[in-house]
């Protein structure tokens, strides 16, 4: 079964699209976690932002960035979170790879915040632990 | 003054350094959200995503895309989240920019969180909005 992105792509399912070009759209999240929230989709079906081809990850992110700055114009946002959830266990709700562009407004808490919590880091080894990553680019 | 990531690219400050080349480093984040948090960040100062040039950003996407997929093989994350805060509003903590690469882990929750809740879009002008930001584009 196509995804729901594959869907709107093909025009199947209605959406607001802001931008288009040969290879993405950009069209309005339906949760609008902040007004303007949007998402830039590659045409191509991949999964996730770990598996898409450089040269495609390579415009979509300047698209976003495109995006960022159009959305900070137009409603006066005060900052922008680009965000790309990888699998499941991160967050990803289609499995179709998609850019979040959210929107962050003065004053306005709206429907996304990050929660983070700084970890004990007393006993990490962070010269091996660099290495271990290193090793495995 | 110099920022702290200026200071650490220049050597004045240590750093965990994970991948290393002319326009960027990556580095393991002090806090460690979760086991193996990398940032990627350019050499050049540009103080976000949303001003960072196409060809910079385009190259800082595709290594941390390599950044997520060696975490994923090294540590057997389930999921990563690749995020670019722009501007305090957004959550920057750091005014030179950076692409935070941070793995999720099935059952663990760590320290990172999406906390997303959609908004009541009723009375929300779906093509008007999408019209707004296309015209600021």
């Amino acid at each position: 079964m196509k995804d729901i992105f594959c869907r709107i792509i093909e025009g199947e399912i209605p959406s607001s699209r802001v931008y288009e070009d040969e290879d993405c759209i950009v069209i309005l999240d339906l949760s609008q976690l902040n007004k303007g929230h949007c998402l830039v989709i590659p045409k191509q079906h991949y999964e996730t932002y770990l598996d898409c081809p450089d040269e495609l990850l390579s415009h979509l992110s300047c698209v976003a960035k495109k995006i960022g700055n159009a959305l900070m114009k137009a409603f006066g946002a005060k900052g922008v979170n680009i965000l790309a959830n990888c699998y499941p266990e991160a967050g990803q709700e289609v499995p179709h790879f998609h850019i979040h562009v959210i929107p962050r407004y003065e004053g306005i808490t709206g429907g996304f915040a990050l929660k983070t919590t700084p970890q004990d880091t007393s006993n990490v080894d962070f010269k091996a632990l660099a290495l271990e990553i290193a090793k495995a680019i």
